[in-house]
């Protein structure tokens, strides 16, 4: 009989999603334990999770909702934010994403799912979108070298602060000019960091930048109220006094405005939001870093470069970034360590789409919008602070009271300065019949004007609000790639192809160690692109963002719950932004105590590397603690070190479960001596995917932690960003936190300043997290840290027979991940770990993280959504090459000759009618069933990088720099 | 100076869109002219279309929209229609679309921009999804066999009858019988198609079925007002008779009941809507169509079968499908040629990716809410229709007048029978809060029922509708592949999977002759996913869908534009259905007039297939009328058998431009010869897309034209449909066309049936063509026929060197496509179309039309969407294979061992260890460098198919067959 006679209340299957998110079933977790001589799930976890730190109860979430009932709620909320249409510029604006783009990247999880592209040889497809990039930012500031992408232009500003003092070798002084134009929240976050590098912020007209004393300064293209200026006279005479500058400009206005690059700029940052990419409330967009050639050995962040494969073929890959941790390693002045590879693939594609000839239609369409309603305003005795403008113009002298409420009638949102200046910034969206309604805002409706009438005064005239000596001269996007995909079947054929040549989760698991590559719920996507969120300013009315405001403070909600600390800041945008931020909490909190001088930070030898440069841009001295031959912190070492520091000790930074995937036993205890000698804690989120439900930092010592959004709460890693860092902290730090000048934060002190742009970080993909607490409930978030758990104990027992299993908790048990030690099997066959990375990829998978936390070595995390089907299918591929290595050993296949150091094969080896391996083309492309089945194809042989790129490690580098 | 001066009307870019559906630019424009040698599109234009049929003026059309204007506009309208919560049912039910399978099928092009799997090799993804469909109906409805789906319930109800009576032997009768609880638009349907096949319909209660004399019974399984009642005795009873049976079963209702298989049923039909597929105000949804093994060869429609490839490996295809036309050519019964493919692979991928639990779960979760329903109910003494249910009631001697005003004030729709009596049905979507908000619509608010307490008793009581003799014992979905894809990790990867071995519009061009693969932009697709429009029932109050209302009348008044003709009706969900539809509007008119007599069907040779199955289905005699060697109608031949049917001629259906691709001078006198003898002109719309703009069949001549929106007017190809082809008439047939028994269309007469299960047909697709239209606007659409004829122009004179053309126009011209003569090349080397079909796979393209209309020739047409880029592409890769050819011919390769007849070439030929071939695997596999950049792979090689389905061509067989 099939009629089910449950009860409706479970017939109604809320639970749904939790099994749509977890990989294994019922039968194959029974089938897994066996494997483990385990006896029930909770077995494991008490094998695993050490009992002092053990939560003990259940979470306190509301239970789960299905996929429909989830969106319902979120729809709901959702449309309590008011689409209004937005006028207020200020380095956000209203932007068309091209539908191909929108559908084909940005909806498609064949672009939003993939990792950093690290292993260059399955990831050609996003290199290339990011080279596009690349391209797109030098060509339109006309500078040399433009980096891939980074999280916002306030913090690209700042970076570029950093940048100019440790290149400028000529000019001694400790102090940086910002040009007073500059957008308010760029000089937020510039100001925060300059304090805690110790940097002089001297902020005034830029007519004055020549009368200063100060290694660089930072300028904005064109100003914040719109004025267009030639910079050249500024920059010329900086130049003369060895003063290097940073110019922020507005990519769109390049299009019509000479190019930063041949102004004399040293570097140009800015957002390439408005090239196609949705507002949401601030994030994330892609900003742009473009530096001259002098600089490509300092630039920030990370560059694409094209180098070759082993056939000769050209092959594209993350270039070498000279990362100025190797440089002066007591002072790092940057943790970047991502990008936004999404969002600059959608800003690079969408000037692939539009082409020279599109955007300079855009532009002149957006200038000749802005110069008719100047024209209009001028004809009615409205004065401009301005004679200049691209697309924003500041009145002066007008009623701002009754703007506004004709604005508010009309759903028209402004820039309202302090004074009563009214700002209007036009966009690509704005029509004429906008303008009219404009008039209508500004002049009220008796004004008479008529835009028609308007435009052909202004054409006739040929008026323009740029100054002759301003205006772009130079050809843009002239490369093959902006000219061909102009229909939009041609530009869909492209996308396909790109993403056809990339490895995604789309195709398979990728066990990346510390990376956390689970599930990108399609339910949880779908919300990111409604209106009702993409399309919000982030300095609009609060009363218009009251959807937003409540699906955040309810994500918090459930992150407080889940992580038991009592408050949690959104703004960071990474976590090694996270990092910084809460860093920097726990100064100012150690400050309003009177203990500003504690500058210690204790990091275990394990740490993620970002630790160490977060600690120095935070302005402390990083102290290293060993570990043991166990891979657990040295509890002797620290005892030592904290008692030797306890004047001086400020925090110490640990990440739980280590990050050698072990739950340490003693983490109470080395919490407690941290906090004995007048310590935080700072608990590094990274591993959070190991403790969701089971224990909470909060309540085990930590004073603050960063949540990697993008890791256990499954934002999609993009293909190398976005990414969210917000940090849970104490209640005594909670007024510490991150404040925002523009949007003031409730409960924080005020004189806190930014770390981002926005107030709310990337507040449109906070959604993601949301469904997916609010889908899976306590219950499924708790299944879900458990099944991480389960397979990760599967792949190390499956695999050990074969490698090397390094470091396991007291019982025997790994963590969310297991570690397998190369070294030995290297020693003996020469094969190393990059070529079974390698390798893996004609199996059809990823490589795990390779060499990190330790060197030599592969670090598996399969994560909770991955089936045993796939699991077992990337054991077997393991356990096939570690018997191709035996060959090796053997001697039956030379060192090197043999289908590892040949990896990945690719279409040419099959082609090369020279084949004289001592192997068959069908080993090296299809060494397994599942491959003859279903075949990806790395889409070039092994790219040539030097020994630096090999040990690249998540983009940052190891701990053992910092040693001495 | 990059600064661009136009005027800001030219700078607004209305007409960017139209730059993006058509591929060559204006570069691109002047170059294929040169090849031409011609000077302008003009001249071109004027050689091809004949200057008698020029419309000599623009189209009255609106300038076009841009994409965002265009949706902006088209979200207002869509907001217009009301999103009210549905129990009306009635064949229609609310459903959560797994958002894994919204996103990654039914919004992905590599899904929708697909054609029919008529070339296996490169289908085996959709072939799949098709089979897992077949094989979902089979274990439903537990029959041994079920096509791959069908347009609508009603239509295939009428199919069903007409196969009971071709396949019915034992019973002389011509009165087909049905239920008085079938569905009405199902009657409305069974009803038109019996009247025109000369069937006695006999409708009267299910027990009266044994005591009728007749060929074949339809009954409802429930019954339309939800009665769930033991069919076997009353199936046994008809089977004594002799009399076959055709159940119409609700799909969800078959995981609870007892199959109609095991109850004794011939054909089981119904709708898969409620599977996952958007109610959509009608469709598209995929019907299905089971039968006995018995009837095997006489099914309707396509079935996927599993079959070999060339290496012995299993490779799906579709079967052998024994049309009626081939048995019976004096009556076909059927004029079936296409399905609802990717409607139907939704459907299946809902059962993939609920398996057999989810499945249970849901209908007994339905099942389980609809009993408290009636348990409520009976406590407060309310009466129902039937003591058996499964997800309706009838609710009688109810005040249908209070019960109506609160559900409006609760946005409820309930159905509402004539009498007063109330129908509820529930469905997936049905939770317990929703059955407080029922109760309290049913019963006024003081009713003081307990959802949670019912269910109680319900449980503990083990209360049912179902009768026991009805409860399902029977296993389904058992096959792993309705078991494997549980977590949406692993269905995203097998939709992947599925995806990626398919070619589609995303990878290269498709340039089938006759089937205009065009672009179908993303901005036209976007709104048939908003709820707006997919969440509409088809009998929602006519107030609820002013949206929809307004969009077809927009669309309608766009066709009638067009085409010259004044009125459309926009029913038929298909151009065969179209051209049943006109004919049987020619016939009711006809009648009317008193010259029901009128039967003669004149076709031309060069006629599609569907031509004259439509024909005999409208009860008319086909008499063929040749073709000259030139390819057109024979005008001779036509006077004389008009002139011998003078009396009885009811009507000529030509095609125009013909389906040789050329415009025939004569059309005009075609037209008038047929007028003059009392005939009517059917003009089949199939080529469309070489006349919008340039001419108008209803100026020309034609009375009734059906369109294929899904060729000309951007409706995606979907793998194999869905399709739309609502026709266009002159105002005399307004009165005679398709009217609607639920929701009658004004204007038509009250007695004209139904030819589709709702009024609109496939309503939610109706935005694209809108779309398409508004964005185009005259412009656009006149210079996309332009360059549509140019782009085949151009194909012809680089091919003309290398394959003889045939069929060219006056001037040397063909229309907007080609035919190019391979019959003398096979004559020369053995090599046959079909070779260079399956040789143009590893060139990366899909093969033109084979075989029609001329037997031994391919047609390429390769629309306006193509760019130049591409097409010489397409071109290359023909001469490159007819060098190939030239080296068979040469003796150089035999001629049965070449890469010609081994095509196409897979990975598992690259892998063959006994490669002994006379050309290498590169040049088997990577013939051309562009495929050596980008390469797609057929999955499997040439898959072994009979003769009859090389013959296969658009579905439909051959004019030929109709001779004599």
């Amino acid at each position: 009989m099939v009629l089910d006679n449950r009860r409706l209340a479970q017939l109604a299957d809320h639970d749904a999603f939790i099994r749509r998110h977890n990989g294994p079933g019922a039968d194959d977790v029974a089938a897994m334990l066996a494997t483990l001589e385990l006896d029930s799930l909770d077995t494991l976890i008490e094998r695993t999770v050490p009992a002092d730190i053990r939560l003990g109860r259940e979470l306190d979430l509301d239970p789960p909702k299905g996929e429909a009932e989830a969106l319902d709620y979120l729809k709901r909320l959702a449309r309590q934010n008011k689409v209004f249409k937005t006028y207020i510029g200020q380095g956000y604006h209203n932007t068309h994403v091209p539908a191909v783009i929108q559908r084909n990247v940005l909806e498609n999880p064949g672009w939003y799912t993939a990792y950093t592209p690290y292993q260059p040889e399955i990831a050609q497809g996003r290199l290339e979108g990011l080279l596009n990039f690349q391209q797109m930012v030098m060509d339109l500031t006309g500078m040399t070298l433009a980096n891939a992408s980074l999280l916002d232009e306030a913090t690209a500003a700042a970076e570029a602060m950093a940048l100019c003092q440790r290149a400028n070798k000529k000019v001694k002084s400790n102090a940086f000019f910002v040009a007073d134009d500059v957008l308010p929240q760029t000089l937020d976050v510039v100001r925060t960091r300059a304090h805690y590098f110790g940097f002089e912020l001297i902020v005034g007209p830029a007519d004055d930048l020549a009368a200063q004393d100060v290694f660089g300064a930072l300028l904005q293209y064109p100003g914040q109220s719109g004025c267009v200026r030639d910079l050249a006279p500024l920059l010329d005479a900086a130049r003369d006094k060895g003063i290097m500058t940073c110019v922020a400009a507005d990519l769109m206005s390049l299009v019509l405005l000479t190019e930063p690059g041949a102004l004399g700029a040293d570097i140009v940052v800015g957002n390439t939001q408005r090239f196609g990419v949705p507002m949401g409330f601030g994030g994330p967009h892609a900003a742009f870093f473009a530096t001259t050639d002098k600089l490509k050995r300092s630039i920030p962040g990370r560059i694409i470069g094209v180098s070759k494969d082993s056939r000769g073929n050209t092959a594209l890959r993350m270039a070498m970034q000279t990362r100025e941790q190797h440089i002066r390693r007591e002072k790092a002045t940057s943790n970047i360590c991502t990008a936004q590879a999404l969002l600059a693939n959608i800003a690079g594609f969408y000037a692939v789409y539009h082409g020279a000839e599109g955007l300079t239609t855009i532009a002149s369409r957006i200038h000749r919008l802005t110069t008719i309603l100047a024209e209009g305003l001028a004809r009615k005795g409205i004065a401009l602070a301005h004679d200049s403008w691209f697309d924003t113009l500041r009145l002066t002298g007008v009623d701002a009271g009754k703007i506004h409420g004709r604005a508010m009638t009309h759903e028209i949102n402004l820039r309202y300065f302090e004074g009563g200046d009214i700002g209007v910034s036009l966009d690509e969206t704005t029509t004429a019949h906008d303008l009219d309604v404009l008039f209508d805002v500004l002049l009220g409706e008796e004004h008479g004007l008529s835009v028609t009438a308007l435009d052909e005064t202004v054409a006739a005239e040929g008026k323009s609000g740029i100054p002759t000596a301003c205006r772009r001269r130079s050809p843009f996007l002239q490369h093959p790639t902006f000219q061909r995909y102009r229909s939009e079947t041609e530009m869909l054929r492209y996308l396909k192809r790109l993403e056809n040549k990339d490895l995604s989760l789309t195709h398979a698991m990728i066990p990346l160690g510390s990376c956390t590559m689970k599930l990108n719920a399609t339910s949880e996507m779908i919300p990111i692109t409604w209106p009702e969120f993409a399309q919000i300013h982030p300095f609009a009315p609060q009363n218009q963002a009251v959807g937003y405001k409540q699906m955040i403070d309810e994500l918090a909600a459930f992150l407080v719950e889940i992580t038991g600390y009592e408050h949690i800041s959104m703004q960071p945008n990474s976590g090694a932004q996270g990092e910084y931020a809460g860093l920097v909490a726990i100064r100012r909190y150690q400050a309003a105590q009177g203990q500003g001088h504690r500058d210690i930070c204790l990091i275990p030898s394990s740490a993620h590397g970002t630790n160490p440069a977060s600690a120095a841009m935070a302005h402390m001295k990083v102290v290293v603690v060993e570990c043991d031959s166990e891979g657990n912190i040295d509890i002797d070492d620290l005892r030592a070190k904290a008692e030797r520091h306890s004047d001086s000790l400020s925090a110490i930074m640990i990440t739980y479960p280590s990050t050698h995937g072990v739950f340490e036993t003693n983490v109470r205890e080395v919490c407690e001596i941290v906090h004995r000698h007048g310590g935080q804690v700072y608990i590094d989120g990274a591993n959070m995917n190991a403790q969701v439900g089971l224990a909470r930092p909060g309540d085990f010592g930590g004073d603050v932690s960063h949540l990697n959004l993008h890791k256990t709460f499954c934002i999609p890693h993009g293909g190398g960003g976005p990414g969210m860092g917000p940090i849970g902290v104490k209640a005594h730090l909670a007024p510490f936190v991150s404040n925002h000048v523009v949007t003031p934060i409730s409960g924080v002190n005020a004189d806190c300043g930014a770390v981002s742009s926005a107030a709310y970080g990337s507040a449109s993909i906070l959604p993601i997290s949301w469904a997916y607490i609010k889908m899976m409930g306590e219950r499924g978030l708790r299944q879900a840290t458990e099944l991480a758990i389960l397979n990760a104990n599967y792949v190390a027992r499956r695999l050990e027979a074969h490698y090397p299993v390094l470091y396991k908790g007291e019982n025997g048990s790994v963590a969310h991940e297991c570690i397998i030690d190369i070294r030995p099997l290297k020693a003996a066959s020469g094969i190393s770990e990059e070529d079974i990375a390698k390798r893996l990829m004609d199996y059809g998978f990823h490589a795990p993280t390779m060499s990190f936390p330790v060197p030599g070595t592969l670090m598996v995390e399969p994560t909770e959504s991955e089936s045993r089907y796939e699991i077992d299918r990337f054991c077997d591929a393991m356990i096939s090459i570690r018997k191709e290595i035996a060959r090796v050993e053997a001697g039956e296949w030379p060192a090197d000759d043999n289908p590892l150091v040949h990896a990945p094969h690719t279409m040419a080896d099959l082609m090369d009618p020279d084949w004289e391996r001592p192997y068959s083309r069908e080993l090296g492309a299809f060494p397994s069933e599942a491959v003859k089945a279903a075949k990806y194809w790395p889409a070039v042989n092994r790219v040539d990088n030097v020994h630096g790129d090999r040990q690249l490690i998540c983009s940052c580098p190891s701990i053992d720099e910092y040693r001495d």
